[in-house]
C-alpha cells in the first residue's frame, strides 16, 4: 500500500497492530480522525494512556482495578464466602453483565496450556490458595471454559482444593436457553439428557 | 454493560466513537492494551497525536499531506499538464495503488450534495479553476463515484470546464476485468456493450 504521507504510515502500522484491524482499517480510522476535531484525537489519546500507565491489578482477586483493592473486593454488598474462578478479566464482566452472582472472584489470568508454554505456576493459583487458607471461603465455583485448557485446570483446581473444608461447584452446562435442540451440538445435547433435572410447573 | 474500572470506561467510550467500532469491540481492544507492554500505547497514542496535530493539506490539490506541498506535486516525475479530480484522498490513493497514473490530483473534498447540505462552495472547484486558469493543464480526469451526487458534480464541472481549451475525460466504465458477465448489474452490462470497443489480437 502506498501512503500519501508518512504521518499516515505511521499511525496505520501502529493501529494495524491493534486485534482484528488490519492495514485498509487502519487506513480508514486514520482518515477518520484527520476530519474529526482535534480535541477527539486529543480525548481518545489521553484516555488510552490514562488506561494504560494508571490501571493496576486486584490485591486480592487480580482483576484488572483503578486501585489496590477492585470495586468487586470493596464493596460491602458481596457474599464473601462465596469465590468464583475466572480466566481473565473479561469473564468477570460477562457474569457480571447477567446481574445474577453477588460473590467474589478470582481471576487466573490464563489457563494451563503447555503449548503456550503456561504451567500453573504462571498462573494466580497459589493466591488463591493463600484465600483458601484464610478461611472464610465456603464455596469455590470453577467457570472456566469448557475447552481443553480450560477443563485440564478446572482438574488441577479441583485436585488442590477437594481436601479443603469446602464446597467445590461448576457452571450448569446444558443446552442454551433460546437455543432450538436440532442444532445443539452432540456433546452438549447428550451431556445434557444424562444430566437432566426434575421439572415441576407450578 | 458494566465496566470493572472508570479508566476502562473511559477509554472504551472514547475507542467506541470511531466508526465501524462498537463497545464489544472497544473493550477488547482496551483489555488487549493492558496485557501489552506500555511502550505499544505509547507510540500509538504518539502516532495519533502526531498524524492529527502535523497533518496538513496540500496547497496546490488540497491531499492530504506532511508539508504544504504534498509529495506527488512537488515530484518532477509527473506530468503536470494531467490533472484528475477526485473526491477525497482515499482515492488518491486508490489510484495511486494501480500505479497506472502519472498525472496530477485534483481534490475536491467531497461531491455536491443538498442531502447534506454540500453546494459548489463548499468544494475545492475555485482553486481548481485557478489551477485551470494558470494555463499549464491539458487535460481534466473527472475520476468521480458514478452515484447520483458524483454524477451531478461531474457534469457541473464539465459545465464550468467545457469553454476551456482542455480535454475533459472520465474513468472507463464497463464490466470489471476478472468479473463474470452473469453477475455485473444490468446498467453496468448495457452501458458496456453500447460502448463496446474495438479488439486486435497480435
Amino acid at each position: 500500500m502506498l501512503f500519501p504521507s508518512r504521518l499516515i504510515e505511521e499511525a496505520v502500522s501502529e493501529i494495524a497492530k491493534l486485534p482484528g484491524i488490519g492495514k485498509k482499517t487502519a487506513m480508514r480510522l486514520a482518515l477518520h480522525l484527520i476530519k474529526q476535531d482535534k480535541s477527539y484525537t486529543s480525548s481518545l489519546t489521553l484516555a488510552l494512556d490514562n488506561l494504560r500507565n494508571n490501571i493496576t491489578y486486584c490485591l486480592d482477586c487480580n482483576n484488572i482495578s483503578d486501585s489496590d483493592r477492585c470495586q468487586i473486593c470493596q464493596s460491602a454488598m458481596r457474599d464473601r464466602t462465596l469465590v468464583c474462578v475466572v480466566e481473565d478479566s473479561r469473564d468477570v464482566i460477562a457474569l457480571e453483565n447477567t446481574g445474577q452472582y453477588k460473590g467474589l472472584y478470582h481471576v487466573l489470568g490464563g489457563v494451563i496450556s503447555p503449548m503456550q508454554g503456561l504451567g500453573p505456576e504462571e498462573l494466580n493459583i497459589k493466591s488463591l490458595m493463600d484465600r483458601v487458607e484464610a478461611g472464610s471461603i465456603k464455596e469455590i465455583i470453577l467457570a472456566l471454559s469448557p475447552t481443553m485448557e480450560g477443563d485440564t485446570t478446572s482438574f488441577y483446581l479441583y485436585k488442590k482444593l477437594k481436601d479443603k473444608p469446602l464446597k467445590i461447584s461448576s457452571l450448569a452446562r446444558g443446552v442454551p436457553i433460546g437455543g432450538e435442540l436440532e442444532y445443539a451440538d452432540e456433546v452438549t445435547l447428550g451431556r445434557s439428557i444424562v444430566t437432566r433435572t426434575s421439572v415441576q410447573f407450578d
